[in-house]
């Protein structure tokens, strides 16, 4: 993994000529290949998230504008047009993608009572929790009403059924926390739910909007759900990892908050008496002293918690490029397979 | 206002001849006349609440199942009836609008930190606050799903119009909060987003799925609207009201949470300097005492604050009985016209 072959020199009519010497490029290329339509879509996300209520796009600009990825809406771009899609309907799908995805970072703050935000304060924190829910509240209404611009159904039964799936992950994830009885499986299912559905329903609407036949539409919603559970895997390990600057959120907040993750899982299936009773004061009984998330990550390191979760992700990554192979060699195939590879690798 | 003519003896085929001797029995009337459809509705509505993460049903069911009167459903239930609908569409169309009322009040609670709803504890206070946002957002989506399923984008527009004026109205609430300088204006715009709006498209909804004329539909959405804010004028009311028991929330509850509703702009707007200076310590500065309560009821009192806010819901409710005469006379219509009344009298 790691090393990408480089693309051909040309990519979409238009574009600049890029090429990905190794998967630490390969959103900044997924950027250059989608240019036009991410900087198309940003402009639909300032003009539909305002309001004649000012706090709304206030708070809005907070966090949409706070350095995020735009990873989702880049999916939706490039799925669409690495389909040959030609024409604007993914640039506004795209916003919806990223709307619902706000809506949830904004309940998710509230919901683990977040401080930090990508390195920033989070729009609970600054606003308070009340705005951030409404707020929350009216961006994924206003995405449905642009979906309904778009004028699609089966766009809408994606998104909707993703939306609902995003919920039942997020509260499945609240009826496990603290429960060290939790199979690896039930984990599985919380990260499919709360983070991998949306990367796979922004991927099947490229499909979609492009009329691609259902084996396509299929790959790629196979794609972006196995990219979304690399991804969570990888953020999971990240929370553990004591050297990473790049996160933009505190390392332990998935400790502090008693979150049942794949690397504690880990650690915990093979601690020995002493390391299985660290985790039932720690994440059970939710009793952590100041020194208990050095000891944690020494526990994790021990046991190769990390280690393990990154092997996962790194399977996740290899069916998520396997997808892939359904579509036709192109600078955007190879740059979604790149990102892919990057998921992981960021982590290194 | 308050006497409503007696119904004919036949309403719908098949139902149980029905009348209607005062205003106070509009909704049970109103109950009867569309009978099957609203057990037709509560069993969609408990088997779509469903979900394999069992938290979701359980907190669903503790407030679905908490006494509420189903009016946003029974509207639209009420309207396609009597526009003469012979389908099934209308009772997951109100299944729909129960859905996204009731993640509204989810979230409401979590915003108000409320403890009670319709006078038993409220799901944040039994399941939490994060469970509550969580399953409301979930609630939410599959209100979403259902209408996809029903396949009208032109009911899609409407209720994602109404969702999306919701959390509006609910921010400005917020913005407003604790500010004496608010004008009635204003505070209309509150309460029309926050409760009207979804009156109006339930209203609405019910003539999209009979295909009615324009005018119809327009007129749907006018009654609603306006008996959104007749209702919504009355429970502003009945927060200061000593002697009610009917409304299964607290007295003072507005009063503590420094909401500025017509009853204290009107009490504020007349008082002399001793009356402003309370006002302006207990909503505007949030210092309030255990006798304060009883102070701001005295003052709203003295000023005839619950007569004037009364007074403006008699008119509005007026506005949605003339909304409906460009229907045809009917057992529906003219229990519509009584639930107008109704609104208002339940407070007197």
């Amino acid at each position: 993994m790691g090393v990408v072959a480089s693309l051909p020199p040309a990519a979409l009519p238009g574009e600049t000529p890029v090429r990905v010497d190794d998967a630490e490029d390969a959103l900044s290329t997924l950027v250059t290949l989608v240019g036009a339509d991410l900087e198309a879509c940003n402009r639909a996300i300032i003009a539909r998230m305002d309001s004649p209520v000012a706090l709304i796009p206030q708070l809005a600009a907070h966090i949409v504008a706070a350095g995020g990825k735009r990873l989702r809406p880049l999916l939706t771009l490039a799925a669409a047009r690495m389909c040959g899609y030609q024409g604007a309907r993914h640039v506004h799908l795209a916003a919806c993608v990223e709307f619902i995805h706000t809506a949830t970072l904004l309940h998710d703050d509230v919901v683990d009572e977040s401080l930090l935000r990508r390195g920033l304060a989070s729009a609970n924190a600054v606003f308070g929790n009340k705005a951030s829910v409404l707020v929350g509240d009216f961006l994924f209404a206003r995405s449905f009403q642009l979906m309904v611009e778009d004028g699609s159904l089966k766009v809408l039964d994606i998104l909707s059924r993703a939306a609902a799936t995003i919920a039942e992950g997020e509260v499945l994830q609240l009826v496990i926390q603290n429960d060290l009885s939790t199979s690896e499986d039930q984990y599985l299912d919380v990260i499919k739910g709360k983070t991998a559905a949306l990367f796979a329903a922004a991927c099947q609407v490229g499909a979609v909007v492009s009329d691609r036949p259902a084996e396509e539409e299929q790959a790629l919603a196979e794609y972006g759900m196995n990219l979304g559970i690399a991804f969570q895997l990888v953020d999971d390990a990240l929370d553990y990892a004591a050297d990473q600057q790049t996160l933009g959120k505190t390392v332990g907040d998935d400790f502090r908050e008693g979150k049942i993750t794949l690397p504690v899982l880990t650690a915990f299936a093979a601690g020995d008496v002493a390391g299985q009773a660290f985790w039932r004061r720690t994440i059970e009984a939710s009793e952590q002293t100041d020194a208990d998330l050095d000891e944690a990550m020494r526990l994790i390191e021990r046991h190769d918690g990390i280690a393990v979760t990154l092997a996962r992700a790194t399977e996740f990554a290899a069916n998520a490029k396997r997808s892939l192979t359904v579509f036709a060699d192109s600078p955007l195939r190879r740059c979604l397979a790149a990102v892919a590879d990057f998921t992981v690798s960021r982590a290194r």
